[in-house]
């Protein structure tokens, strides 16, 4: 992303969209070919996920939150690494330039931005006869060596989440009509599973108590039971999970106490963007504490167990329930 | 990108294919959400450029030249703002897991990322119904403060740039077939300047030259009259360019020789992944000595000089000749 003189289609787009919300220093006002972090002594962490039209967001979906969904599953997986956001990098990839769409697009990202500490520091803007996609780069810093891995989970200290599960996989089944739609009877219940759909809340907030407290952790992006699978498999040991004890929101036990959907489904499904982490015993306490200080809600929902077996997730009558799908793959 | 147990499609294709080049401590062998680059005192250059099937590369193209032109456009970046290679992150937005395109792609990845010393550290892979898009953001160290900048140039100044110019515009005008193939009738002279456009020569050995003598660089991606043109707008002054002075290959000299094309359409072509920057007076031959002992040609093609009008590019005979455009655009 740059622009200077004579200003180019493109050039012109950024500059007058995405220049205004690139206020930080090392974005050279998106004036050069490169941004810059400044040395502190911490590491940077990176990550980087890309959102692709029909697959991550619809096409109806409103533009404000295409943006804030872009930036924000980015900002979750730095805060389940115990990363504080340091800025990030944009490739949108685009039909048209279609001011109606642009400018509630950047307008909302420049308040993310603001809002999480996480500036824009540039970008790429390239046109494609497909479908729309936003690929963003974030970094984020940690003292040296301080980055909380998937690895380092131990039998015997506890899985926990923060927030509620399934809650976006239920708004875009309310988004596709059918049967949870029809159940969702609730405008207001339906509109806040739609919300935890397009816009999920980055545990950004976390990111320090996470460094603090867990012995592994990640962010649930394809479905609970899969990605706890991932966890427990590079750090190699198993885990056993109290389905009761998963976290709903009243919307989402409604429609399972109704018997709309299973919780199986929930922790199946994908988007949830809340952090999955492994808290010795010992800290359980201090890190739920230090968790309702910031707002945070965290729940325990099982226990690390050793092995390499998938993990188990058990019933209220103790029978293990066995999952049909465990998480949502691309390919 | 990321794999642990059990392993999904996007897992399995990640560890195929992905895992093995991911040899740097830093991307924890892609199974973690994130990568680390460890703080060692250096500033982090940042830089991210995308390329998309039918635009920047056709459907045609062999995948281990896309492979390598989706990394080589963004190192030929760090190579103009000063920065050592210090790895990459990898979006990849494709049609279908094809095994006998992703293969070639990820051994030529592997096998760039080990020439260049930029390590793959981490990605996303996306399924797209559109076009394929490949996206890179890569990583270099500069000693604290010390990015090229594009602002610097400053009237007085030498104008200078490396290798060749227009010949991966003419390779794109060769695939394209038309008046540029039929002209271009020795094959080693085709089979060159398609090599041109598929696989640009990134100058990374440049980079601490650069940073040791330019006062402003960027890399020529969009046409040098166009690129020059932002350059010198952001450093807030022009430049006059003698047209007898760019540096053209043999067989684009032959070309325009022959009334082919003219040099104004190869200043305009994109592709070049050249380095364009300034050099105080002063510094001209230690840079040059430089460049050469690392087998980079670079020549000098004119001066920058105060104002700010457009810079102005003149004939053999003293004559401006008016460029009917300047560069690529993407909208």
């Amino acid at each position: 992303m740059a622009s200077g003189k004579p200003a180019s289609g493109e050039d012109s787009l950024i500059a007058r969209y995405f220049r205004p919300i690139a206020t930080d220093p090392g974005a050279f006002q998106l004036d050069d070919d490169a941004a810059a972090l400044r040395a502190n002594g911490d590491d940077i962490v990176v990550t980087t996920d890309a959102i692709v039209e029909g697959v991550h967001f619809l096409p109806d979906d409103p533009p404000d939150t295409i943006a804030r969904k872009a930036l924000r599953v980015n900002l979750s997986d730095l805060a389940a690494k115990g990363a504080t956001p340091a800025g990030f990098v944009l490739t949108l990839a685009l039909r048209s330039a279609d001011e109606g769409w642009l400018q509630p697009f950047a307008t909302a990202l420049g308040e993310d931005a603001a809002q999480f500490g996480c500036p824009l520091l540039g970008g790429d803007t390239v046109s494609t006869p497909g479908p729309a996609m936003i690929s963003v780069t974030a970094f984020g810093r940690v003292p040296a060596g301080k980055m909380v891995h998937r690895s380092g989970a131990r039998p015997g200290e506890r899985v926990m989440v923060t927030g509620t599960i399934g809650d976006a996989a239920l708004g875009l089944a309310v988004l596709k009509g059918g049967k949870v739609h029809a159940a969702a009877s609730d405008a207001a219940a339906r509109a806040m599973l739609v919300g935890r759909y397009r816009v999920p809340q980055p545990r950004v907030r976390l990111a320090e108590i996470v460094r603090a407290h867990a012995s592994a952790a990640m962010d649930v992006s394809d479905g609970l039971a899969g990605d706890l699978a991932k966890l427990c498999g590079v750090s190699g040991v198993s885990a056993v999970i109290d389905l009761a004890s998963i976290p709903l929101s009243d919307a989402a036990r409604d429609l399972v106490s109704r018997g709309v959907v299973g919780v199986e489904a929930l922790i199946a499904g994908g988007d949830d963007y809340e952090i999955l982490c492994t808290i010795p015993e010992d800290r359980v306490e201090a890190f739920a504490a230090a968790a309702e200080s910031v707002g945070i809600a965290v729940s325990s929902i099982g226990t690390v167990v050793g092995g390499t077996s998938a993990p188990k997730f058990i019933d209220q009558q103790g029978r293990e329930v066995a999952l049909e799908r465990l998480s949502y793959s691309h390919f």
